[in-house]
């Protein structure tokens, strides 16, 4: 150990990540210490409201004062655990300011204005690490930052949001409806008290725009990600997928279009055949693959949320940011060079599962495949159903790009003989 | 690009991975560069034998002497896909010497003499990257020794042999013999000529020695890797497993001793439940799962073999060991700290199942269970069934040491009504 002075650490943050952190850096200090090459040592923990007392977090180094433990000449690194966009923004480039690397676990801050963050890291020569931002400690940003940087990532897809695939997964389970099984996952502690981030998308979102911005080196921002949340979907919804062998799970896919010019990224749930891998990811557990033109396709899985996990992924982050800074050296940087624009979302191709309640009389089906016809959209399969005078037709389409669709839909909708447009869903992983 | 002359690359071997890496270092110079921050050359392509065309590879570049390449004095990295222990060895050591960084795919020499080679890495302040050693472009040496850097690694489990697999597989399937499956693993090109590495466990012994090694912060060798390959598996084994709702995996497995004092790694066939997600890994396949104390359970799952998948993690392994160049950094180097001893087999725990072939008469499973108990080896279940005077019976343990269970088997054989001991399998994943 060259370096006498150990280096030093700010917390902000001692929620249910922050004092996990806290505590892996008390108890393990000795092995953090051999990994990086020297001691590692929390210069302060700055939270919103002192006096709390905190289990297993040294009470001294609490302040309320987070810009001033961040522009604290002995801080080496600042960990960044509050989430949300402000005062997260202003503390994080009051830190680059001040010398410091980063390390952060706040994906709408990244999606909202990661390259804000990387141009400070940039300018300041420092390190921006958030490995915790994504799947908590499911090792996904370092592998696509740089086991993947020779490769060209062509596709990524999967579950990156834990409450939704909680409900999805009673849902099914159990046949709760939506508002069942959400109250569940809130009794649970799986659902905040106020669940909009996760339900209506915006978490699974934000994940989807980072990774598809580090995935294809180009800047996806939240606003480009399509996102549609899991409230509608019923229990019908996944009744139906059942029966075509299908479950329902909330998706973020990132593509790269054939044509390789440009990229989408979208979440919204989706039907996957029950033989899917993930199909079978259960409760609140993530899991990505990542298909690239050489390496082929990956899996990776585990918890994707949760206190200790969200810390080991920070506190490794944590340990590159120290040696980085003992060696003088830097990590990866920002690394948008491909500049590849977001479509839309009408541009994306894919299949749809569509109910319809019709009048059931003859000529229906004719006139109902017409439609489907004129705007360039192929059936794959069709199911009748009748019940009591009415009847219901189940139809799922070939691949065709969600504009043409989206139009489908729209002139069903107009049909004499179609009384309603019972459920769209997005079919996927076939 | 600050630097003026391009970061030159010299590539040992010219084989199935080596012809990859080369085609791919062509394609995709410009990608390269853009995420290095400065072109990235290949020097030359050392190779055994000149004269043969090699498609996509650049002739001029083609050279025999490859001690001659790796010390010219332009060369930064050096890419050795040609495996084993020598000439590898001393070629690397002299590139160590010449100043360049390595990125190797050896896992055989890893796992011979690693210390040896990050010792030269740390003299030469060079780097030593391998991601592409273990289960080729699924990321789990940097997950390991980077992402994980925080947390503490328990235990490693898994398929990381691809070879083994599809036989093993095909051995489920379609109920063929192993020489059946091993002659098309051969004929479809997953087995070589002489199969000895992969069947014996050679190749997956050393893939544990190399995770252990980084997942414990210790030195862990081939020789430290207890090991049973699967030519003794016969098509018995697999129905049997079956009927208990298991199959037969070669599994590798590193782990920490309860104590925390002293770890195990073994490489050997073991019966695992249909239920667990390493049994539905068919072909060629690896996954593997990594349980950290923080992280909790972790799996990576991909194409463990193949030159395009392990050019991709040698190629990700060449940003890396650039970008440290052109910054005079470097990456990860040894982490053996914890120094903790590798225990033998007989301290594993684990669970066996046994099939007996006995004498059909009374007071045979009793003085069979005496045996057992003598040994302090408790039995979960007891299958017997008589077939034409004889009958058979099916144990399955509880957890225990395997030296105990060792002890246990060799005592039934001296057993007057035990006629044959006909299989015994370790049961994994439960």
């Amino acid at each position: 150990m060259v370096r006498t002075r150990p280096l030093k650490v700010a917390l902000l943050g001692c929620g249910v990540v922050g004092s996990q952190v806290a505590r892996l850096m008390t108890t393990h200090a000795d092995d953090l210490a051999a990994r990086v090459g020297a001691p590692v040592e929390l210069a302060g923990i700055a939270v919103r409201r002192a006096g709390r007392s905190r289990e297993g977090v040294p009470g001294e180094l609490v302040t309320t004062d987070a810009l001033g433990l961040v522009t604290r000449e002995d801080v080496d690194v600042v960990v960044e655990v509050i989430g949300g966009i402000e005062p997260a923004r202003s503390l994080l480039a009051a830190a680059f300011e001040a010398g410091a690397s980063v390390v952060t676990a706040n994906k709408a801050l990244l999606a909202e204005d990661g390259p804000t963050l990387h141009a400070f890291a940039e300018k300041h020569q420092a390190d921006l690490y958030f490995e915790a931002a994504v799947a908590a400690a499911i090792p996904l940003v370092r592998p696509l930052r740089e086991s993947l940087a020779g490769d060209k990532v062509n596709r990524v897809l999967g579950i990156v949001n834990g409450t939704t695939n909680f409900i999805l997964d009673r849902m099914e389970s159990t046949g709760a409806s939506y508002g069942e099984a959400l109250a569940e996952a809130t009794a649970l502690g799986y659902a905040e008290a106020d669940p909009t981030a996760d339900v209506e998308g915006f978490d699974a979102a934000s994940k989807a725009a980072i990774l598809a911005g580090i995935a294809f080196h180009s800047r996806v921002r939240l606003e480009d990600v399509h996102r549609e949340g899991i409230t509608e979907v019923t229990a019908g919804d996944i009744a139906s997928a059942r029966r075509m062998g299908c479950t329902v799970k909330l998706l973020a896919i990132c593509e790269r279009a054939a044509d390789g010019r440009s990229v989408t990224a979208r979440v919204h749930p989706a039907m996957i055949p029950l033989s899917h891998p993930l199909a079978s990811v259960r409760e609140a557990y993530n899991a990505v693959f990542v298909e690239a033109e050489s390496a082929g396709r990956l899996m990776f899985y585990g918890p994707g949320a949760g206190g200790a996990p969200t810390a080991s992924a920070v506190l490794g982050d944590v340990v590159a940011a120290c040696r980085n800074k003992l060696g003088g050296a830097r990590g990866p940087g920002e690394s948008a060079y491909a500049q590849l624009p977001v479509s839309p979302m009408g541009r994306v191709t894919t299949r749809y599962h569509i109910s319809l309640d019709v009048a059931d009389k003859p000529g229906v089906l004719a006139q109902v495949a017409l439609s489907f016809a004129e705007h360039g959209v192929s059936i794959d399969t069709v199911r009748q159903q009748g019940k009591d005078g009415e009847a219901s037709l189940v139809i799922v389409t070939h691949e065709a790009t969600d504009a043409a669709l989206g139009a489908t839909v729209e002139a069903l909708r107009r049909l004499d003989t179609v009384r309603d447009v019972a459920s769209t869903m997005r079919v996927e992983g076939e």
